[in-house]
């Protein structure tokens, strides 16, 4: 342990650290309540406060106490600390300290180090115009929102993995910790290598009470609590503060001693491990804080209880404005922390400049936090991984991928991660582990496979874990995938949605540096999960992706194993987005050879000339329409697509049939609404103004007609998709069920080809017939029948 | 403890429960590999193997195992038990049960008795046409389906509120202990009275292995594991079998004492709760089971181990078709639990016979899980709780239907429950708290509000588990609703799906009665998270919800204090539905008086003429089309709307405006569609066929394309919603940005009506200055102008 500049002596260090808390507890109240007059001169007046109260102050003091004793622990052993603030509601305090930091001054001029500087800093906050109330990106040090709690301890877990110097102090509210997702994550111990990653230091800040009502944590007696956090392999150390009224100083020589046992523990258990010794699974310190909610504002107010209690979660004093009392009271409550020594003229004292690291060690300018981390993803070609063209064939697409994959985890041997809830192996990506082992610091034995203390795939069985831990590792600057079985990706909606409204305000930030993407591998999808039935079958999240801002969101559905390498390739070297790829793990035809593929993806769409039977000729050329557009987008729709184009060739041969595969979902959309959109003459080129077009859809309908909303015509596309019918059935059924078998596409075509019924007699009928006789068959012997089964490409003649 | 009809002596009984063991095992392999000869008569033929294979059998033998177990209590003392199964893949094994339990051939006559019943129950199993693989709707005493791991604590929980009598023994797999939902579900015992509610008993299954990993419970050390159990409050009982080769019988008087302690242990806590004794907080047993995976079952295939691995979890016979050895191993299987001693002649044994509970007590045929003990919801009149009509007034719609929530719950004292994520005050439902408290069985300290260890409202920081207590406590024949910020409801989209597709499939199950619906009630909606920000605002839910199938979703977004009363109303007196009500809490005017806001629910949409300036009038009447139709569907844009045919009426007078509101979103739907829909004439009535539509929506816009698709002429139809943008700002910003604001609105009317903009030049660029002028205030001044707050509606004077 160094012992760097910091020459004070510990009281002078800890009256430091009071000064601090003091300073941005004043900060804190002085953002929520004024918008003028920030160091109360000559009183505060009723126009000096905002007409609109709007922040919340129970769980600012916590965050304010922790951030000023981590700096006491930066400023004496240079650790690289990140602070991830779990409740994220308490974005004044992150705001007040990066003030104090001197980074928020560098970070945004115009909010100098000064009164007018302190001023402007309170007037913005949760100001229409300014910044929002909750940490957020434009929150200096933070990569966690907040405003939807239960993801902090995921993101710290995540933030330290391959981050050996990191140590990600995790501030966990006693109400977020109610939440499932963090009640899961306290194991995300199970997945750290001390001697290669980081540590994650859990500050568990009981205040006691939620938004209006206590806390469980809070009233398990302390033995409970202290053995439950052990028996998730941590060793607990409780400090208690401002009980009986204690005086809020007289906690600090506690704090800072729990703080330097933790951090002395972690570097112990770091140094044994990276000395090669050390338990498999070492127990890792952390911290039970446990304080006042909203310490140190006012006690009582309207003869109500307010400090320890939930009635000072958001504003202990609701009617400053109005009420010359609670104004009053205001002002006692901005003057108990001393501003006149705290703000000398104005500026930032001498005394809490000293509590300030180094500028690159600053929590509120860690450049792991501000995406200045990113590694160069190191991508291997994907030709030598390409497989040979073969429409008749059956090639497992995720199979094909995963050898690549596992070539690209090779290459990025420390800043690449492949998370999956226990489907790794499920949606034959097996390949990885070729080159990688599952971290795993639990128990192994010999019946385990691929379990390493060391490794690069992580799996847990909880979607909100690996997708915690992802973001967490993406937003740090690294990279990874994320693989889940479609239907059960909608456990994580919400924290997509969170990580896509996170990626669009941070766009506008612009001292926040490019993130790698995140990119899902949806398998194991709705048209495949016949064996595992109605509950495995959901194709919606596409739907909930489309919601978010275009800037953000891709959707990809490659139809085959080379188109799924160029998407992956792609969808690899974007950054700032979300990837959404939908692939299935079943053997199905290798539609197009590898360049082919990659111009396809690169195109987004195209017609396939070889599976219709339209005149050769340039299609956009005059008079070269065809008599019906068939249209697919995933690769079970594309399989049935193919095979209805063959059945009306083959049947109906003079219908000229036109097939145009979509790789790129978004291509479907008009250029002026997504950046990956095409104009309306190119979607007219593809799909004509007039023709019917039979489209089908691997989710529900309603998400092409609504991409393809107000195109020529619109009323002409015909969709086919998942019409929420399903159970445990056989793969050709599951299509039948929902009407997106080839029969059902190829009637439809037939019977929207103006003659096209007259001049087939019976086809319809005999279509019909057979799509019956399948399931007859399959309801009999319990498979689908040759006819189905066996079904292989044939070309066109001409 | 009463002794019933039970003289069998304990090792009689013990043989018995043996034998029922095998028995279903046998049952359960013979539903996964045979579709014929389930005797395995003469040896196994391949064309009597299932050509697709498609089941679990690692689950099972351990759900069987305690089934077994659980019958033999429940024959002694006549318990209530109910069986969650949560490892609900292991479907097999729940039908094997029911089927010995004799209920399920009561249930599907067709499937009798005896050998042909048998072939009959094996064929069907995971079979086109048959029954789905996993535990479903169609699966015998089954509330939770198990496919999406990780609810069945929660449905547990919920089953047992406020039914005294009843034990659900709820087998926990150790993979689903890993998902965030039951982590934070073991402190369901946190909301239990002993005195009136029933009583729990988790069980911990640790067969070790997940898919293709071992899972985090079972490698904790055996001490670290009782104290993570002990400290959520419960009494672990360990109870191990199997462990190097152990003969499995010998586990079964350990089980079963075990189980007679758990039983004692909770008949204890209940009768001295119920004598007024006993600790707030009973320590509630519950056992951890540790057996291997597939137990029983082919231990070790082609060189690899298979029991007690995870290559157990599907199939541990892969190629028992195919592969002569395999299927010679698979009668050894068969052979191995004795069938011809368990089914003589394809009976099934008088001894399996005895350990089959009194009829009405079997858990496969509980009345509790199958909808036979719905409870009749006594609603009172809301006529009592209307708020006078005031266009111009300002009251808070969720406040007032609090008062007539807080009469629901105290007419139906033991069968209605309100849930919420810490959010029922801050809702404003806080009227609620005068008939009832909060369950909380943690300390009570004095700063505390509303707690009691006998409540009827539940809160916990998560939304998980008060959805998955409201479905336990609905799927057990009872009433309630659950209410959530709207955009955190995304969280448990998850959950609403699996809900939704069990109602769907339930639908189909005749002995399966109706339940009462899952009614949502969200507030703190998007256009007035205004304080909290970005992550605050996202109505998406909406979304997700309409991809349901249409029989079991209704959404509906009542514009004022007494449509919500009667929406509410509604609500609460339909079944086997999910309603989504949308609410604001903030003060608004109340548009229609009581009577009318009770026909406008009912009707769901219709035109308000006095909001509009059209000529008098049926609205059908030929030549009475307005110019422009402004419609609306939620309250914050309903009140924008009304402001926007203000100002058209007022400065463009000429122009026929109609406004027409929609309370019951699917009416927009067509009649085909969903069951709530309109017919196409409806719908014309309304929306005219050729006059534009400016459609003010309270989420995404394309919601209502989607609904209104293909209705006449639909490329009018311009609808303004959530646009995405948002951040803490002022209410009237937060609609503005998204172009959702009175001038958005009106100006796109102007615009739309011919010749609008030009027989009023300058009236676009005055109302752009006005929104411009309202938000150069408010980034001035911190809040609305004047003449944003202060508006008021001011009738029209024809």
């Amino acid at each position: 342990m160094r012992m760097v500049r910091w020459p004070m002596t510990e009281s002078a260090e800890l009256r430091a650290v009071d000064a601090w808390w003091r300073a941005a507890n004043y900060l804190t109240v002085g953002q929520i309540y004024l918008r003028d007059n920030p160091l109360a001169r000559g009183g505060i007046a009723a126009e000096q406060i905002k007409p609109r109260l709007l922040g919340h102050w129970g769980t600012s003091p916590g965050l304010n106490l922790l951030w000023a004793h981590l700096n006491r622990l930066i400023c004496q052993r240079e650790s690289e600390v990140l602070f991830v603030c779990g409740p994220g509601h308490g974005g004044p305090a992150m705001v007040a300290n990066a003030w104090l930091d001197g980074s928020y001054s560098e970070l945004f001029p115009e909010v100098g180090e000064n009164e007018p500087g302190m001023a402007r800093l309170f007037r913005q906050f949760s100001y229409p115009g300014g910044i929002p109330s909750h940490a957020a990106p434009e929150t200096p040090g933070s990569i966690n929102e907040g405003g939807e709690l239960g993801y902090s301890l995921m993101h710290a877990y995540g933030a330290v993995l391959d981050n050996p110097d990191l140590i990600a102090a995790c501030v966990i509210g006693d109400g977020e910790a109610e939440t499932g997702p963090l009640a899961t994550s306290w194991f995300g111990n199970m997945f750290v290598d001390p001697s290669t990653d980081g540590a994650v230091l859990p500050i568990l800040h009981l205040n006691g009470y939620k938004i209006a009502n206590p806390t469980v944590l809070a009233r398990l007696g302390q033995d409970e609590l202290v053995t439950l956090i052990r028996s998730h392999g941590y060793e607990p150390i409780v400090v208690a503060g401002g009980e009986d009224g204690e005086a809020p100083d007289a906690i600090h020589s506690r704090l800072a001693t729990a703080l330097d046992t933790a951090f002395d523990a972690i570097a112990g258990i770091q140094s044994e491990a990276r000395a090669g010794r050390g338990p498999a699974r070492p127990r890792w310190p952390m911290i039970i804080l446990r304080t006042p909610k909203g310490w140190t504002g006012p006690r009582v107010v309207d003869r109500t209880r307010v400090e320890g209690t939930f009635h000072s979660h958001q504003l202990p004093l609701p009617e400053v404005r109005e009420d010359p009392d609670h104004r009053a009271l205001l002002e006692q409550w901005l003057s108990s922390y001393e501003p006149e020594s705290l703000f000398p003229d104005g500026e930032i004292s001498s005394q809490l400049r000293s509590l300030r690291p180094n500028p690159e060690l600053r929590m509120s300018a860690s450049p792991h936090a501000h995406g200045g981390m990113v590694s160069a993803l190191v991508k291997p070609e994907i030709a030598g991984y390409h497989v040979p063209q073969d429409r008749a064939g059956e090639v497992e697409s995720t199979r094909v991928f995963g050898g690549w994959l596992a070539e690209v985890m090779k290459e990025n041997p420390q800043s690449f991660r492949l998370f999956g809830p226990d489907e790794v192996l499920s949606n034959r990506l097996d390949e990885v582990f070729r080159v990688a082992e599952r971290s795993w610091s639990g128990e192994i034995v010999p019946t385990d496979e691929h379990l390493a203390r060391r490794g690069r795939v992580i799996e847990m069985l909880s979607e909100h874990m690996m997708q915690g831990l992802l973001e967490g590792y993406l937003l740090t600057g690294r990279h990874g995938l994320l693989t889940s079985y479609e239907a059960f990706v909608h456990i994580v909606d919400s924290m997509f949605n969170q990580h896509a409204k996170w990626l669009e305000s941070a766009a506008h930030v612009p001292w926040r540096g490019s993130l790698a993407s995140l990119t899902y591998l949806l398998s194991s999808h709705v048209w495949r999960q016949d064996h595992n039935g109605f509950s495995h079958q959901d194709p919606g999240f596409l739907n909930v992706v489309v919601n978010k801002q275009a800037d953000v969101v891709r959707v990809y559905l490659p139809p085959d194993a080379n188109t799924l390498l160029a998407t992956m390739d792609h969808a690899f070297g974007t950054s700032d987005l979300v990837n959404v790829v939908v692939s299935g793990k079943q053997p199905q035809p290798v539609w197009l050879a590898g360049e082919e593929a990659q111009a396809h993806v690169e195109a987004g769409i195209g017609i396939w000339d070889w599976a219709g039977n339209e005149p050769r000729g340039p299609a956009t050329e005059p008079g070269s329409e065809p008599d019906v557009v068939v249209a697919c987008a995933g690769d079970v729709p594309t399989y049935e697509t193919i095979a209805a184009a063959q059945l009306l060739r083959e049947e109906a041969p003079e219908i000229a049939v036109r097939v145009v595969n979509v790789v790129d979902l978004f291509r479907l959309q008009s250029s002026s609404l997504h950046p990956h959109g095409i104009d309306d003459a190119s979607f007219d080129a593809l799909f004509t103004t007039t023709r019917p077009v039979i489209f089908a859809f691997h989710g529900y309908p309603s998400l092409i007609h609504q991409l393809t909303y107000r195109r020529a015509n619109d009323a002409r596309i015909h969709v086919h998709g998942f019409k929420e019918l399903g159970t445990t059935t056989t793969p050709f059924d599951m299509v039948h069920l929902n009407d997106l078998d080839r029969y059902g596409l190829a009637i439809d075509a037939l019977e929207r080809v103006p003659g096209g019924t007259e001049a087939h007699p019976g086809l319809t009928e005999h279509w019909q017939q057979a799509r019956d006789e399948a399931r007859s068959y399959a309801y009999e012997h319990g498979e689908d029948p040759e006819f189905i089964l066996g079904w292989r490409f044939r070309a066109t003649g001409c």
